[in-house]
């Protein structure tokens, strides 16, 4: 069986979800949780769904579903957007959801369809989906504030009358196609890349104490900067990290404060974040030990204080071995040899959907692998190939 | 020929000016330029000067000058604080050299004293030594402004009316005694540094470039991060300054700013200070190529581009040496063998007489090494040490 999807059709309702907050240069879009122009696109999607001979369903999150007749695959992402966004990100997922679940419903087989609210994270992060996976409540996510102090409870009351929670139990899996957000599909110019797991997260914020000083009057010899020692930190941790990682892992120092940041003043603190993702969780256990290693061989030959804050994190999500085989089989019908198997180094609604479904990912390329940007993009044939592998393993589920 | 100085009268004035803005912990003072406090410290001088049978003068900027009749030596410092400062500070060589000049007076020589006002830079840095000294005009100084936005011309305004410019010729030379605001030699246990020079200082503010991007799609090894480049800019430098650096030389990274400065983002921008301080001009020089030779180096490294700003900077000043030579045989005869030779890492008023003046300085030893706190501090004992070293090379100018 083949169903029957119109890639024009798809990229038709893509073009027109990105007149809703179209902004910037390209085909960049503003469309934060609960803005005018999200609450707008969620009135369209509304209608697709509906002239699709799908039940449109709004949750009490602004979450949407397209409901199929009959227990089958969910399909979706999430519409929002970062405050500078592209057109794809999430969009991707949920209109090649719409248009699978549309050309099911004319085959007469049930594909529901999904829309995720706030998975950028105005409130939270990933919002909408961690509400229906379970991972938090919706009294929870109600006292979630974005930066103006607004809540998502005073967000979500404009949605008036919602309806009731969507039983998990209605759906046999949960896919997603998302952009891949990174470089490596756009360099090896594979077309797919179906998602192994995604990545854990793991992230503490570091004080290092030494003595707030004079410039001038402080010999070399007596200093404890605590800035040399954060250089000290970073340096020995690449090395020493080295016997450890994958090329797919990552760590990053994104957040730097020094204290108290002046150029006259050798600095007596700083505090700086240190965040690392893999896949696997015993080798981000073991990365924290050679981070925290890393600390006690500093403060001794830097003369400072540690002060590591609690650990915090997401633990990796595996892909459920069926679904991936079924989009890896999907791949190689549609692009022999042209596609891989790789990790998803970002959170997506995936993760939260894992607590109460099977769930698999599938990307496409993000040419120059740049995203959270009005320039990000892909070539509207590599869009038309991840629906073509997302339709064709949705079909095997059937 | 012996001057007559009482050193209890000496302590006692010195604990009578830290009551104006008495403040925090143990002897801290809050005396700022122009503060109520200050003014209040400014009014009780020019009594002390009357009161010694000196002729009290304020000229335009507040700089306060206790004058001699006939030509002799000019010895001060500043009575103004950092917001948190201490007792001592720029006090400590305005209330010496008050009671040289009072000595003085009545052993019927002529010894000056002065206070420099806004030597802690509420305006500028050193403003009222640098008007009399020339470096800068009243009319600059006037425009200056604090963190309030209040200037330099407003705040002298409530002086009323002040003196004329006291000429420098009333002056054979400038003495500047001082704490060290530096460990050495509380470390050494030594009584007395004798300046050599003022070190020069350059400042340049250096901005790095790399590609901000995902901290959980971007691959090691395609990063740009720019605050992985500044870290191996800091370790670079640090050995590749080791074969041009002396002892006394002193380099600081103290002021950095990442973008967009958030844990979950690869740093695509920072910007940092690089100040260098030495004695000798050539040295800095050398230094400064050093340090472009870096940046250089690691702009191709990490694949960044550099920015460097414009070097701004204040040059070495000399101590005059028949000066510096009074001072070195005075606390050779007072303490015998417990006092060096030593550049001021610190800027001091006497950078500005000396463009006026043959000038020379003197250190006494801060407890611990610390200045511009509530904290600082120096033993009475080798306070009083400080004055008679003082007294006894101003009496061999006489």
């Amino acid at each position: 069986m083949t169903l029957p999807i119109q890639p024009n059709r798809f990229l038709s309702d893509l073009h027109s979800l990105r007149q809703f907050g179209a902004a910037g240069v390209g085909k960049g879009v503003q469309r934060r949780a609960f803005s005018e122009a999200d609450l707008a696109s969620r009135r369209w999607l509304m209608d697709q769904i509906e002239n699709a001979g799908l039940t449109p369903h709004m949750d009490a999150c602004g979450n949407i579903f397209g409901l199929a007749d009959g227990v089958g695959p969910l399909i979706g992402s999430h519409t929002d957007s970062q405050p500078e966004g592209g057109w794809l990100d999430g969009a991707l997922g949920v209109i090649a959801g719409l248009e699978i679940a549309r050309a099911a419903k004319e085959a007469g087989r049930p594909v529901s369809v999904v829309s995720f609210q706030d998975e950028e994270g105005r409130f939270g992060a990933l919002t909408g989906s961690s509400v229906w996976g379970g991972a938090m409540s919706l009294a929870e996510a109600d006292a979630l504030t974005d930066d103006s102090g607004d809540s998502f409870a005073a967000a979500r009351a404009v949605l008036g009358k919602t309806g009731d929670d969507v039983d998990p139990a209605r759906f046999s899996g949960f896919l997603e196609m998302h952009i891949e957000q990174g470089p490596s599909l756009d360099l090896s110019g594979e077309k797919i890349g179906v998602v192994t797991d995604i990545v854990g997260i793991r992230d503490m914020r570091i004080t290092m104490t030494g003595q707030q000083n004079h410039a001038g009057t402080t010999p070399m010899a007596l200093r404890r900067d605590a800035f040399q020692a954060l250089s000290g930190f970073n340096v020995l941790l690449n090395d020493r990290l080295r016997n450890v990682v994958t090329p797919q892992t990552v760590w990053t120092i994104g957040h730097v404060t020094l204290h108290p940041n002046a150029s006259s003043v050798v600095p007596g603190r700083v505090t700086f974040s240190m965040q690392w993702r893999d896949g696997d969780l015993d080798r981000l256990a073991r990365m924290e030990a050679v981070i925290r290693d890393v600390l006690t061989t500093i403060a001794a030959d830097c003369d400072v204080t540690v002060e590591p804050s609690e650990v915090l994190g997401i633990d990796p999500v595996p892909m459920d071995p069926a679904l991936q085989k079924a989009l890896a089989q999907a791949a190689e019908a549609e692009v022999p040899g042209k596609w891989r198997k790789m990790p998803s180094g970002a959170l997506h609604d995936a993760s939260n959907v894992a607590q109460v479904l099977p769930v698999a990912m599938l990307f496409v390329p993000s040419i120059g692998g740049v995203s959270h940007t009005f320039a990000e993009d892909t070539a509207e044939a590599d869009l038309v190939t991840g629906l073509q592998v997302l339709a064709r393993a949705a079909t095997s589920l059937l």
